[in-house]
């Protein structure tokens, strides 16, 4: 208890460090981090980590943590190549002591202490931490602190006391639209772990499939899901694998709407005349629960007991988003109810159902969770919503007296960037003229990885590195936010979550080789070229774009499913185009280096001509990369203007810009990256000023 | 019957085609087969492959034929991203028609029909084979020929016709020196699988570990292991999955010598008095057993029965090599039995040993057999030798009647080339001269990953993709043997074997970053620019020229340990220097090419000497750094001397060949590969004659 109160206490000191980097001291190396700690002091020095080192527990103890220990020595061994004793010591002798003051709760709740105090010197390490929670969240930090070093690997010298921002920090999957795997949801955990992240959501039933074995309700399964579900027995590892990581799962059901593959089995439950077939097709779909009828709350008052034994979690998530309501509206049945209970509306009616569920729910220990829609008047204040709408209806919620959480702004399926999902902050806007009790209410976020374009293959590739930059933001103080920063520390974490297991790179050149088949190196590496630069267009414009309409059938083995969300490569030519304007053009390394890249991209697409020759789906992406070769020339272009020393012609710029607007309309779903930077050229060659002067 | 007469007179076809590429018709692109069947008859056209693709099963049933029918399922699926329906179809109207017509043996017999007839058109695919055991390789086969097209996803028109020329083809991992886990194994055998290798010869027992569960003799695993070995049921699963792919498993227990490891627990055993412990460094160790007690007779006798029911394959490998005598000469009851009994030397001490041994052997209904050392005087004739030593050696057993496969030139660990494990031939040399019945006895071959300098982490990468050249040579008619064709195959399945689960390729990446820790990926990329063009020292010049004595606990996570054996970019290089003095240095493009290459390599060095600061690990390639920049500046000076059109004066080609001495000299165990590529440069320049006249 006296160390949970220190803890308290460091509140202050955190945001002192943080609004001061220069307290780290210059000597020292930036400490890859992420989420970066609420206080960091950093020291001189560091302790080596050698095939001697060695982890000991005191304190309290359960088996929990001697398998975090193992696992913790597993990871250190992976990430040094030591081979490394894999059991923790019996004795409190060792280079790394670790003591845990007293246990977290048997079922994990929002707001238990994670804090831990991480000292490093150069002799030894020293973790502390009041429950199991907080000592996994500094084994994790201690990780990352270890690294190559001029004498062997080592981590610096270095005091970390830290704890959460806000409790709930999650990722939902959605393993409902196409099913996910469960070797893939647990390397994502682990991932989560690596960044203490700590609920797992599990979107679990959608139009397109139903994926939890009942075994009251075993139609649901075996007629809802093409035999592609979880069973019971596998989801209680799931749990306890989560639990062994800090980790909390809540499921989620969603009801009244987005359930067609609930009524294949059960067409009773359904406002509609069936009967019901698996939706192939993605969108918002009619089929909804019948709200009138007492068998749908009979059946759910026993599908939630059921499933409420194998999630022990305190919260369930009933979803409810997205009902169109127009089963209702053509249900005679239906509206002869809402008439006699003098229910105006579909809201109404929604409020009424969410109304019964909600007691079916508390009736079986639970506490609701769902979406915006569930927020409606009268609904006890023990709920908690999660909004997709954003801080404003999140702000509202907290002040009728509701609990919410973010996920407005963290849809990794939007193909934001990491830097843009880093900027949403769940205090931000209306949330952040709250009273601090109803901030209290704001209890973090969670960000959704929905599954329409996403596969058991290239899922990691959706989920990482980009949401190690939104576990940041749940963590780490509000102060923390430098862009530059997050980015440095992205790029190191994003290689150890590879370490993990997760294959969010690898899977990429994997999915390239595969539509670029026996490509010569040259051809390859040509391939490489474009699809580094490019990305997938963002929010909703892939379905209004796509070809043909999107189903779940229709393959992901095109250019747009394998290249990053996120291009490194573009992002880095427009800091780099930023640099040299901003050096009035005069930076000779800086132009040097744009020519040697933009004389790659110019030359791209004659080396890659070839191969869209041979492969359809190379060739889908050759105006993209007749269009990075047009880039490649107009910013050379831009360049010798700009060396000439005279403002280039208005006619020149009209022209090159008129080429820019046809590079930045997107082609195979696919965006030009470093199509602005390349207009800045352009700009900066026609401005006149110090960019088309002769340099001095 | 009538199917099996058939495929066994496709031996003349075969050769013919094979000696006449031509028969390929230029139209078609070349078939990434590997190995190459006995014949292939191309034809016009392509057989696509969409969602719709199915497979259908005739004639034979088998439950193992469903499971490979599903791995092919789900294969083809990962190849082409297709969501392919993950079940062979009920009906006999599929695109791929399998006709089996009978079993193979219940426990896999040497010689078994393994051959297969893959007729694919524009309409459909048909299958035939005498067994199972044909079927999974035409399914293989099929594999391979699956490419992306212009038109999507296609296998091109073809008629295959095939069987193995040699009926033993093997690979041997020893999980004795290194534990190699299960998981590791398993991925090994798909790729086994992938090239139609048949043979997994498992080595279980060294002087470094005891890694089999006896249960008789609890200790040899209790004392022996370290805890590091597989359990009986964990055996059972991996010999059903190795059954499952068509391939033997052949466990190896090494004795008498090699053996120091049960000794631990078993002391009574050994010819010396002990206490033994397990051994820590690598060589070869005087530890043997006692070849004169009777209780070690007692002892094998109960061993081998036990074992001899775990592996149900006829053949037992009992080692035999590398006894040093030692033990024996100090042992004064030895050298009273043996004077008693005649016996002249340690020679016919180790035959009288193996003797009795392999009445045991027999005796549990097996087939002996072990390394060229068990051949002796007097030894039955039903024995197999496995030839470390060469073809001599073979074509002197099967002389005298003896049994035997090649394994000398096949050895992985010595870090040989493909092309240089692919000229190994079983029927050369002696070989070559040997009657045809005695050439029977020539069962094949297996390659031999010792395990010395392979962990878990990079054993891929030291069997891949080289095994898969030498599985060509066992499996393929001896007249194939171009290394360019051999190489243009390998390159494309290597990329497929990764597919499959193995990491060779991606391991190296991620061994390099950890060395290279927060490294810029300009760093980065120019430590990998260096990595690509080293090779590990070969044969056993890593034992010698080690800083200090390695033992199992020696870190492998240096640059040695991270490179590929084979360097890609080193031999391409060399190819194109060729093609460029071969033109009489008139080639422009290819010297534009050289010129950009060594251009990069100059360079290198000064942007990996920061990064060589701040890790212990890339320092310790900084010379070899210095290196490639000076053979980088070396190559640019010649090229430089070529376009001058005038010999380069005597002095100069002195001091170039000087110092190309220094970077030949191997550095941090590893060889600079593209130096004498970069000497043949310097003999062009300086040699007077078409390449250093001025070009037309």
């Amino acid at each position: 208890m006296a160390q949970n109160a220190r803890l308290q206490g460091l509140g202050i000191l955190v945001l002192c460090s943080l609004l001061h980097p220069a307290m780290t001291t210059a000597q020292q190396p930036a400490l890859n981090l992420m989420p970066l700690p609420a206080n960091v002091q950093s020291g001189a020095g560091s302790l080596r980590v050698d095939s001697t080192f060695s982890v000991a527990f005191t304190g309290y103890a359960e088996p929990r943590l001697e398998r975090a220990g193992e696992r913790f020595l597993r990871q250190l061994a992976r990430q040094t190549g030591l081979p490394l004793a894999l059991k923790p010591s019996k004795t409190a002798k060792a280079t790394l002591v670790i003591q845990t003051d007293h246990a977290s709760k048997e079922i994990q709740e929002v707001g238990e202490d994670e804090s831990y105090i991480l000292d490093v010197s150069t002799a030894s390490g020293r973790l502390r931490a009041t429950t199991p929670l907080g000592t996994m969240h500094g084994l994790q930090a201690f990780l990352q602190l270890v690294d190559v070093s001029p004498d062997g690997f080592a981590a610096p010298v270095v005091t970390i006391q830290d704890k959460p921002r806000f409790p709930w920090r999650g990722l939902m999957i959605d393993s409902a639209r196409h099913f996910i795997p469960l070797d893939v949801i647990r390397r994502n955990l682990d991932g989560m772990e690596a960044v203490k992240m700590n609920v797992f959501h599990w979107h679990l039933s959608e139009n397109q499939g139903f994926r939890v074995e009942s075994r009251k309700f075993p139609k649901l399964q075996e007629l809802g899901s093409d035999a592609l579900y979880y069973t019971q027995e596998e989801i209680r590892d799931l749990i306890a694998y989560a639990r062994d990581r800090g980790i909390r799962v809540v499921p989620e059901f969603d009801m009244p709407g987005h359930s067609t593959a609930w009524f294949v089995g059960h067409p009773e439950l359904a406002s509609g005349k069936g009967p019901y077939e698996i939706e192939r097709r993605w969108g918002v779909f009619d089929p909804a629960m019948d709200p009138t009828s007492e068998r749908v709350y009979k059946f759910l008052d026993e599908f939630i007991g059921e499933m409420g034994k194998i999630f022990p979690d305190h919260y369930f998530h009933i979803g409810g988003d997205e009902v169109n309501g127009k089963e209702w509206d053509a249900n005679p049945k239906i509206q002869a109810f809402m008439k006699s209970q003098g229910i105006k509306n579909n809201q109404e009616l929604q409020a009424y159902f969410s109304g019964r569920v909600q007691k079916l729910v508390v009736k079986h220990g639970k506490v609701v969770i769902g979406w915006d829609e569930v927020l409606v008047p009268g609904v006890p204040k023990d709920i908690v919503i999660q909004s997709w709408r954003g801080q404003a209806s999140l702000a509202q919620a907290a002040k009728q007296g509701y609990r919410g959480i973010l996920s407005n702004g963290y849809y990794l399926d939007l193909g934001w960037s990491a830097a843009r999902h880093y900027a949403v902050d769940p205090m931000s806007g209306d949330a952040a003229n709250l009273s601090a009790e109803e901030q209290q209410r704001i209890l973090g976020g969670e960000s959704c990885m929905w599954a329409e374009y996403v596969n058991p293959e290239n899922v990691d590739s959706r989920i990482w590195p980009r949401n190690a930059a939104i576990a940041e933001r749940l963590w780490s103080p509000q102060e923390v936010r430098d862009p530059a920063s997050m980015y440095a520390r992205l790029d190191f974490v994003s290689t150890r979550l590879e370490w993990l297991g997760l294959t969010h790179r690898t899977v990429s050149r994997h999915m390239l080789q595969r539509l670029a088949g026996s490509a010569s190196s040259a051809e390859f590496a040509a391939l490489r070229t474009l699809t580094d630069v490019v990305e997938p267009v963002k929010d909703y414009t892939r379905e209004r774009t796509a070809p043909a309409e999107p189903t779940s059938a229709t393959p992901m083995n095109r250019v747009v499913d394998a290249v990053p969300l996120e291009s490194d490569a573009g992002r880095r030519f427009g800091e780099l185009v930023d640099q040299f304007v901003a050096s009035s053009c005069h930076d000779a390394a800086a132009e040097a280096r744009l020519r040697a890249q933009l004389t790659v991209w110019r030359d791209n697409g004659a080396i890659l001509q070839p191969l869209a020759q041979r492969s359809f789906l190379v060739k889908e992406v050759a105006a993209n990369s007749q269009d990075l070769s047009a880039l490649g020339a107009a910013g050379l272009a831009a360049l010798d203007a700009i060396a000439k020393g005279q403002p280039a012609p208005e006619a020149w710029k009209a022209q090159q810009l008129a080429l820019l607007e046809q590079v930045k309309k997107p082609k195979a779903q696919l965006l030009m990256i470093p199509a602005p930077a390349v207009q800045k050229l352009i700009e900066a060659a026609s401005a006149g000023g110090a960019c088309s002067s002769p340099k001095s």
